[in-house]
């Protein structure tokens, strides 16, 4: 399941699987910002891309599928950045996030796959391990600022990235506001100040578990 | 829309209207809980509250609008504390969403109210101003932390309670693991560090707004 969505712009560029996923995605896209995705169904998508939609149907089973191969590969924009500095890495990616959901259609689709994941739970393994990879990919700028002495050693990369993404996605599902870039700067200053503070630090170990404080 | 829901227990408690109310809570709540959201229907509902499925659609128009009036429901279950100082406060709140969470049922319904919102822009609705009313509550713990001293005048509650309760709604939804009591913990540290920090300091009066830096 983790390997199986395709390079973002396709593997073999110009090769005719290619071309039908790209005009399949496209198509995805625009009904999605359309009629959102209440109003998405495989037909609509068959007849705006031009693919038969039996095609539609033997390669991404679903439409939950497409709309999270479709998030998958929108994703891939969000450039992973590399300033020197964790505060400066840390703005830079809360301003693409706030760039990338700025957009309206962005919303609509991160909404769309959220659902399809309470509906579906092959859309929620692709969802998890979707994002899940990207904490990883994004984690690397924290371990960065270990090796640089920005942070202490025990810090947990996954937590700061998860907890620099965590706002956005509030904003957009929960609070159901437009995310902006007062976001973006107050998420990164709050992410760096917590992380000095200790507040990431990993208990994976789990060495030191009080073994009696647990609830589920 | 912001005051049609009722008091939580029922206004005129043992009233026929309220007794209807919870019968038909309860059944939504057990329906959730074995089929989650994709299998939930005002006939199921109907079915397992023993109450007709006229009167559901009378006076819940839809199946989300019985999912997001559960939640306002269930939710009056989170108290908002008053230790006496923020950081015990936040402790307090982070620990009760934990333990809210910790239930899957309640995983399953925050699912279904956000899979409401995404289709049908009455939940959305409902889902905002509901959201926006715990917030303004829980912002008074903010409040008090500012006349006590502990934050800067210009710390906006909105912000800082948005940021203690954004890293559940990102683990349930998006990362789609369960909450446990170390982000509760990791949660609250983070968010007293940031708001010491002035990471939640308000740009609402845009008296220094610079201008040119806003980007949608």
């Amino acid at each position: 399941m983790t390997t199986a969505h395709h390079a973002p712009g396709g593997s073999r560029p110009g090769g005719r699987t290619a071309r039908t996923r790209e005009a399949v995605l496209t198509a995805v896209f625009k009904e999605l910002g359309r009629g959102g995705f209440a109003a998405l169904t495989m037909e609509k998508v068959a007849q705006r891309s031009g693919i038969h939609v039996a095609t539609l149907y033997r390669r991404w089973r679903c439409i939950e599928g497409l709309v999270c191969e479709l998030l998958t590969d929108l994703s891939s924009d969000v450039p992973l950045p590399d300033t020197g500095t964790l505060p400066g890495d840390l703005r830079a990616l809360a301003r693409s996030i706030s760039a990338f959901y700025g957009d309206a259609r962005m919303r609509r689709l991160i909404e769309a796959v959220v659902s399809a994941a309470a509906r579906d739970p092959q859309a929620a393994t692709v969802l998890r391990s979707f994002f899940g990879e990207r904490m990883v990919l994004a984690g690397r700028m924290v371990q960065r600022a270990v090796v640089r002495g920005e942070l202490s050693a025990d810090t947990d990369p996954e937590q700061v990235v998860s907890a620099l993404g965590a706002p956005f996605y509030y904003r957009i599902l929960i609070a159901r506001r437009p995310v902006d870039q007062d976001l973006a700067e107050s998420t990164a200053i709050a992410v760096w100040a917590a992380a000095r503070a200790g507040a990431y630090a990993s208990k994976g170990n789990s060495s030191n578990n009080s073994g009696n404080s647990k609830t589920n």
